[in-house]
């Protein structure tokens, strides 16, 4: 198997992610932990190996590193992707791409302007459920595709600081469900539309923000998509997938971290609630998308969740962030 | 149980479906099977008994008749309901009133100068899961209702002569969503937006009908509610309910012709699909709804399902009409 | 249809589980209802029609009188099955025939010598999902049958009186299991190992009874069979029958008192206990029981579940209580 | 973590299973490989790292050698334990200690003269849902323990070659659900029944061994174990434990190698076959079982699954085959 050589860039929790999975895989190695701190990239280095640097020039001038990875705070991604496209490394980054749609335009043309691989960590493509969907889908084992619909709920609220810095719900969280719904469908749509509403926090209202939201998506095609998300779910981190075609249905499941079924005096055939939450759930994702970055790096073949896929995901949040705003369907800015 | 004479007007499949349940409920005796043909109601009269009368107005001086059950054609609900009110017979009328707003509020004007207790058969509300879970939401089980939604989707497109004459998908099927939707919620929406594509019989979409549509409603505590409908469905009747409380969730299960769960080389805990239709799945609601009507006329107080509970639905239903035609989200008329 | 009058024999528990079916059923007439003290056959015929009477001589002389079906206490069912025998009356009796073998085989005796159309009933032949099983079973639909289990779990125990009445653990319960398993597998075990414990009421065991058993069983053809019962169950009335086969397994699965699925902070996919005890859970197997022996004494033909199956069940549930205390395999005396 | 250098035993099937997991172990380091003839130690050495040798006494002399895994095959399990413990070094011995009790008695003597932390590789405990299981009964979640049962159903019967040399099916099998059923229930049957078919494989019958069996266990305590085994079964690998107590009942359930759930004109709610077979089954239970015999190594406590627990399994299994043969309830010789 080609190794690779990865510098990982950043230090924060999807580093933490990304860092043990790069050292399971066997054609990744290691190479570098970047952050213009040194102190922190010496941390994480001493966790995972790597050396430790704070120097991006040197970094993406070391003839170890022969891709790097992504994992910065959002509002940095778009930097670093420019500089390792003009340095020629292939870039796996950590979605988003960014936050507003002019950001990500300028980032396209520099990547028009210095091609390189690239892939965007829409990592629920890569969780083994989804995927196993998409590809029976794809397969046509339901005939042709009706309506799509994903329940996304977390388990409760996240802090309000990270609220604030995530570009609202749509932008943040709904995004996911977004990508989710279009890469299985095979297309885009032509026209949102959403509620929201804030019934959990009373402070993410505040900001003009939601915590309850329900869109509803046209295809071109005529298949119509449904996604629901909330940022509290009393009985855990709720995932389901559910495709309806002509021929029939298929259903994702929630997975279980208790693997008993009770049966009481209170209650039958029972499942404890969902204590994980998407780290636990979508663990394996990051794995195989790692490898799907290493696979099209290593075979001269486009990856799965290309820049163009970011930025078709981000027009359709914008679109449904702009519905729930004003009430009106919204065609996205493709 | 106090007795009620019933007089059934119209013979056609509604009126096989309430003959029965009237001869099954203590409190009701058939008293008169009414059709202005008269060969009609004799035949009807033959299976499930009553008397066969073709005059309207005898049969509503007749004294043997306490109230009717109207399940005569759509178009003609109006005329009976306005005839009986008059008359100051009781009157259960099988859903809708009517299928347009103006026809329907000349009615309720009517039954404000002539007031006869009123029920209309909005008979998912009276079906005992449907039942089950509006209690429990009311009980406050899950605490605040959140999200609510229904999927129901039937094994096969309908006649085209059905389809002509149905009002429209919206008005004809998904007004018992509509109803069901409101009636669990305890409120009525600000505004829908509906899709509508034609997926399965060009036919009906050369009508300016649909076949597969999904609604979103905003309602004004904050919850919001989802509906899909689709004509056709592969693996048969599919009816579920789904509310997403603070405190939970709790999802009616589709019923099943088989009791049987199967193992084999090719599929494991499978069931057989469902092959009822709505009359068999929706059996024991048809005798419950009578029971409502029979214990609001008999003891004085308002039935579930009122006139302005159907109105209520059909300018819902005509909203979500509007709105998928226009792409813009559309307030119901009230 | 042809109408077969019925006398009723019998006032307790299960005449009132008789009566209203008899009155279901378009093929019967509840014509007499039979007890030697009158003034209990008057309080059951008000509730459920049929003439009162006192003297089985003039009940079986009846010209109205097609049929009986006995539900009169087991150690009374010999006596009336002899009597209707020899008027020459079609005979549907509740299970069991008797306790003991010698009566049992008096009976048989004497039904040779007086041949009338006879039934027992082993009403959970007739359940809906246990004809199901037996069905595919027969159909060949898992191949040749190799493992066949019933779980079969109960409430709570009765009381002590009825305890003491019944025969012991195996005759009074197990026996259901037994018949359902022989008549799904078409065969009878050349022997039977028990093992019995007391474990919830220790009365129970200081009166030589079980109320915790499992029973293993070899069929002539290789099959194995198990039955597992119990006197209490925490969680309600458990009824589960699974059958394996060379080509796949079938399962039946519980009823259920409350449709819902519940989510929440405790548990997921959770459903309420059993509530229902077998009165409710195989109420339909009783109409079904009354249907088919109908149809045979109507159609001339052999109704299912014969004296020789209830010799053969018997047979074995003393085969089973033998070898519980002996802790042998033991050969059911057929 | 306290480092253990471990001489792998053996090189076939199951020293591929302990090779990878002794890696995946941060506690542990693969020192040597050990065969007899080093060809087979060189290629597994290869593999999995540590060094090949085929010198018995070497091994057990080298420094780095803190403990011994044995996956060598059954029959010289006992002469490699004894030669380990002679030497001092702790063992971790994959199951059965042997076929013969007289053969693990002597074992036993030895491992009494000459004291190592001993584990046997019941992995079966370590799986995670049945060890689930075990500490909800052990919590006491179902209050009393009454009923225990397992079923246990493999794929394709083994070759013949196997099957001739697996000390017979309850030996080589049931062994795995008796030490379960033993360990969940806290304690060892008094006597045991079974019953055996061969109905799969004429072959197999010819040997005098089954390939279908049932066995029944009463225990002290008055709970009652079931146990089912067929060396085939058309839906997969089935294995799934259900333990009834007074306050309710466990089910662990089976695992699924597909996420989807699929409705369509055939089936609803289906789930493909399960297509693993244990290794894939019970593939974490190999790691967690090295786990707890390196907490035990080091932490100076007894593992879970001891030599005599091993002893006790087996005495166990042959009763339920002597069982099997005589026809006969057995008391296991301890």
């Amino acid at each position: 198997m080609t190794k690779l050589g990865i510098a990982l860039m950043g230090t924060g929790r999807m580093a933490h992610v990304y860092g043990p999975k790069i050292n399971a895989h066997p054609g990744l190695t290691l190479e570098v932990v970047f952050n213009p701190r040194i102190a922190s990239a010496q941390k994480v280095s001493q966790e995972y190996g790597g050396r430790p640097m704070d120097d991006l020039d040197r970094v993406l001038a070391d003839p170890a590193v022969d891709a790097v990875v992504i994992a910065t705070p959002t509002n940095t991604h778009v930097e670093y992707i420019i500089a390792a496209a003009k340095a020629g490394k292939p870039i796996y980054c950590e979605k988003p791409l960014d936050q507003t749609l002019e950001r990500v335009d300028q980032c396209l043309t520099m990547l028009d302007a210095h091609p390189v691989p690239f892939m965007l960590g829409f990592n629920r493509r890569f969780d083994p459920d989804n995927s196993a969907l998409q590809q029976a889908v794809a397969a046509g084992e339901i005939g042709r595709l009706n309506m799509l619909m994903s329940t996304s709920r977390e388990p409760s609220p996240p802090p309000m600081e990270y609220v604030r810095a995530s570009g609202g719900y749509f932008v943040d969280a709904t995004i996911h469900d977004i990508d989710l719904m279009c890469w299985i469908a095979g297309e885009r749509p032509i026209e949102v539309f959403s509620h929201g509403s804030c019934v959990f926090n009373p402070e993410i209202g505040a900001e003009g923000d939601f915590d309850l939201t329900m869109t509803q998506m046209k295809m071109p095609s005529g298949a119509i998509i449904h996604i629901n998300n909330s940022r509290q779910c009393a009985y855990g981190f709720d995932q389901r997938v559910e495709a309806f075609g002509t021929d029939g249905l298929l259903q994702t499941v929630n997975h279980r971290d208790d693997p008993l079924m009770r049966w009481s005096a209170t209650h039958t055939e029972a499942r404890t609630p969902l204590k994980h939450f998407f780290l636990e759930r979508y663990d394996a994702s990051f794995y195989h998308a790692l490898d799907e970055f290493h696979g099209a790096v290593t075979q001269g073949r486009a990856p799965s969740a290309s820049q163009s896929d970011g930025r078709a995901a981000l027009a359709i949040a914008l679109a449904c962030a702009g519905s729930a705003k004003t009430g009106k369907a919204v065609a996205p800015d493709y």
